[in-house]
């Protein structure tokens, strides 16, 4: 019996991928259902056959395959966390007494509409995973994969789970610039991608959870704060963690039918490499985002390519932006030196990746509860004085957010020029100089054999200086591209980092209201305005730990941008000139 | 009485010249019509008042005030040179006896319909001169003013007639670049003005009456022919001519209603400065292309402003273009030597001027009797070979039209992008770094007034490469525009004068069934062959000169171009280098 399913989302195929690409409404026939991984195979109404994410057709029949749990797109199976720890207050004044998992998010939910997505700048305000796949064009594969990113309850091993580099970062665009090459600049999302829905700590009354909460962390998790020179700093280590990723192989399962790129990642400290696929990568950067998010912002993954071509350049330009966001990852103290980065990093085998795996998936310090780690050696701040320093904050990431984006604009022009019209133009000049040559040459009069043969010199000089001209962004404009992009990824993550703060401040303000509505008591106040302090240091922490890495960053970025650009003037200003010592004088 | 008058043609004022637009068909008042100079007072019916040339408006009533002539546009008042040695064979085979001036056109008109401009392979055949005057829309004075350039037996007195930079040539194409500056390349008619109806000798049947003609030119003015290492070259002057184009002043006339610009030329031999308007370079244009058009390329004289708009640069360009013109003609050793080019350079004063005027104007020398003064010292050419010649020269001045009007091509379209988008984006680049500093300096952490000292630095040095950028088309590319624009004016020449060489060969390949129906006789005939071959020699000395010249023009701008190319990118080099050591070394 031939089985019909609905397509009900475009999916554009990946060439080389064994993908077929089918449009909503299409009719497909279901001809291999036992594929696993969330794909099945099917064929299209011209007879085409290829694999498509099970989750976006619909059998016309009711039918669950064997092993398979038919879950929805819009289903959000995301991890469970034991809540147990949740007995702050909420809305209702109720403290949350649910510690299964079963759906405690309703009473926060409820609070959160509109949430602090509010304090986002960026233009297009960042949809929740699940809620984007169907609807952006621009993302070609499955996002939110229901089997993916299981809860740590799920048997499925995601080891061995089939479909390759999911992303579930919601970029906000990525395009193909005119000259073909994979455009830098707009391409990074300009928010973490925190939902808000997810978790309890990034409601709108999020910081509560931790402001009142009970639980303290054991010692060994504490992440203190010293005061140095610049004034509130993290721990940093005496060496500072790197890695090199490196080597990009591709790796086929389920008999070929599908591929994938491993990367090595050697860390600095131990040397030994390990390997890992996109889609770890993006388990981990989940993990950081739900551990850390509320207190570090944690830029997005690069983004997932749009289409297969220029497969080579775009698994050159993945890895040097995965390159990127790692050895950012490993500058960041607090991040370096957390056990799931260190597992990504160091991890021995498969059975000590499953391990750990699983451990942190369950691990409870998330969201808010971060804070609870976070000890401030220096007295408390009054939350006046929070509050000016968070707004200067807010206003610092605010406008230098606005500065790399005119530089990402203007480089972005820039690149455009550089490798499309320029060039074009250097490469016309060279050929009518050469073609006056060739003229010249056919004149038949004596004697100009040295014009001629200077012409086409110089002619030929314009045709390198084109080369020169259109190879030139790589060599630097990319870098400075880079980097802006890294920081306007950074920048995205601030206004929900801030407005968790913000949202803890006015929670703060309404202390003697609470107070006398009974609500709170008046020691829950001051243990309020306690942590609104330790949650400030943490603030300013980062900030001095963002300044910081800026000022090197861009102190290296535009000197090697300036040295490669005076390389490039020098080196033409000398093909010139050896074409000009070419004419004869007269 | 208030004196109506018709405007029968557009004419569009000259900004701050007293002149006053007017459309064709409107009504005008007629407020002074003693202004006197081929120009009236009007007033329109918005009650603006100005000068408009009073050809361009017909009275309503029978008028006619004293002094004026009353022309009419059409009328073609040229110089009518005496005719008495036009007894050479003319189509009807009646020797045309008319030696009066009255009408001896009408003879040769009926057989230069179509006439050689077929050669002409430029895309848009000029007009004569009175032909076009009204029907462009980008001659905004007057053309062919009847009271200009009279017929030598005229009594108006030139030296003080009144408007200024009267244009005769027809300039195909005359725009404002993008950026405001007067446009390089296609400014430059590509042919010579010569108008067909205007002489005999350049009528179809025109080379005949050199070829058949009794007249032999005393010996003073004849012109050698010596053959040297190259093949066939002029007898060339052993100190070369050359003269300064300086000085522009304006004047002004009829009591400052019209003004005019007055340069200042001083020639190497006397070393004595004269004064000429623009006019008069015309009427020596005018001369040269009469006497010299049928053997030597007249190249147009400077683009006649289109507007009054940058008048400043505007005078500058033209006295550019008119010291080009006029080292042009000085380097010819058969123009600088002729009487009416010294009489331009070294006449004493205004009656020497007005005597050598008339003069010149009735030189019989003219068309294409000029080779009746060339005499090669060289064995007579066999008609093929004179072909053959020919044919490679026609091919050879195509081929180099082509290349250079590509070089202008490009080269304008790379002037527009140096001085309009590109600069805006280095500074747009300079700018967004400024900014970025400017942010930076406010994040309030301590130790980064290094990095922004550093960043403003080299925001700045990218809005000195913007107007270094800017610049740089004047200092360097436009002197090659200017070579190359010249070279498109002389090539434009070619198709004129190689048409005389054309139908004087297929003259003399009739020249045995002429014999056979007894319109010439076997002398005749050879004297053809004879005079074929001179002509030969002077195309092939007038090529040895064009070649000449070519490598030197083009080894010159070459060079200056890529001097002037190896100092901009050097000094970029420079600036940027400088900006790059203000980054701290990390």
């Amino acid at each position: 019996m031939a089985l019909k399913a609905q397509v009900l989302y475009d999916f554009t195929a990946e060439p080389g991928n064994n993908e077929l690409t089918v449009k909503e409404g299409e009719t497909v026939t279901i001809t291999n259902q036992s594929i696993g991984g969330g794909w099945i195979e099917a064929q299209n109404s011209r007879g085409e056959v290829g694999l498509v994410p099970e989750d976006y057709i619909e059998l016309s029949k009711a039918f669950q395959g064997a092993g398979t749990t038919a879950p929805t797109p819009s289903g959000g199976n995301v991890a469970s966390p034991d809540l147990s720890f949740f007995d702050a207050f909420a809305p209702s004044s109720t403290p949350a007494q649910a510690s299964n998992g079963n759906d405690p998010w309703s009473v926060w939910n409820a609070d959160s509409s509109g949430g602090s997505n509010n304090n986002n700048w960026a233009s297009k305000p960042e949809g929740t995973q699940t809620g984007r796949s169907a609807a952006d064009p621009w993302n070609s594969v499955p996002q939110g994969h229901p089997q993916a990113y299981q809860g740590p309850g799920a048997e499925f091993d995601e080891w061995d789970d089939e479909w390759d580099d999911k992303s579930t970062a919601g970029y906000a665009e990525s395009e193909l610039g005119e000259s073909g090459a994979i455009q830098r600049g707009g391409t990074h999302s300009s928010s973490m991608k925190i939902s808000l829905n997810k978790f309890p700590g990034f409601s709108k009354s999020g910081p509560e959870l931790y402001l009142l909460c009970k639980q303290i962390a054991k010692d060994k998790d504490k992440l203190p704060i010293y005061v140095g020179e610049v004034g509130p700093v993290w721990a940093y280590p005496e060496n500072q963690l790197d890695c090199i990723v490196a080597d990009p192989k591709k790796g086929s399962k389920m008999y070929g039918l599908k591929s994938y790129i491993e990367y090595q990642i050697t860390p600095s400290t131990t040397n030994r490499p390990v390997n890992h696929r996109y889609k770890h990568f993006d388990w981990l950067y989940e993990r950081l985002l739900d551990k850390f998010g509320s207190a570090i912002p944690i830029p997005s993954l690069p983004d997932k390519q749009v289409t297969g071509r220029f497969e080579e350049e775009f698994i050159k330009m993945r890895m040097e932006r995965l390159q990127g966001w790692m050895s950012r990852m490993c500058r960041h103290p607090v991040v370096s030196s957390s056990d799931v980065f260190q597992l990504f990093l160091t991890y021995k085998d498969e059975k000590d990746w499953k391990f750990g795996k699983r451990k942190a998936e369950k691990d409870e310090t998330v969201g808010v509860m971060i804070f609870t780690t976070i000890e401030p050696e220096a007295p408390e701040l009054d939350p006046l004085e929070v509050e000016k320093k968070c707004e200067q904050f807010s206003r610092f990431t605010k406008a230098m957010d606005d500065g790399v984006k005119e530089i990402l604009t203007v480089g972005n022009e820039h690149w455009k020029r550089c490798t499309g019209p320029l060039p074009k133009e250097y490469q016309r000049i060279g050929k009518a100089i050469q073609n006056l040559s060739s003229v010249f040459t056919s004149s038949g009069y004596q004697g100009e054999a040295a014009l001629t043969d200077a012409l086409t010199a110089a002619g030929k000089t314009y045709e390198e200086i084109a080369q020169l001209v259109a190879e030139q962004p790589k060599k630097d404009l990319h870098f400075l591209m880079e980097t802006n992009n890294e920081y306007k990824g950074l920048l995205g993550c601030f206004p929900d980092t801030i407005g968790v703060h913000k949202a803890a401040i006015d929670k703060v303000k309404e202390g003697d209201k609470l107070v006398a509505t009974n609500k709170i008591t008046t020691q829950d106040k001051s243990t309020m305005a306690k942590r609104l302090s330790t949650m400030s240091y943490s603030l300013q922490a980062e900030m001095n730990h963002f300044h910081n890495n800026r000022i090197y960053d861009y102190n290296r970025v535009m000197q090697l941008y300036l040295e490669e650009q005076v390389k490039f003037y020098e080196t033409i200003a000398a093909k010139l000139k050896h074409a000009h010592s070419q004419f004869t004088t007269m």
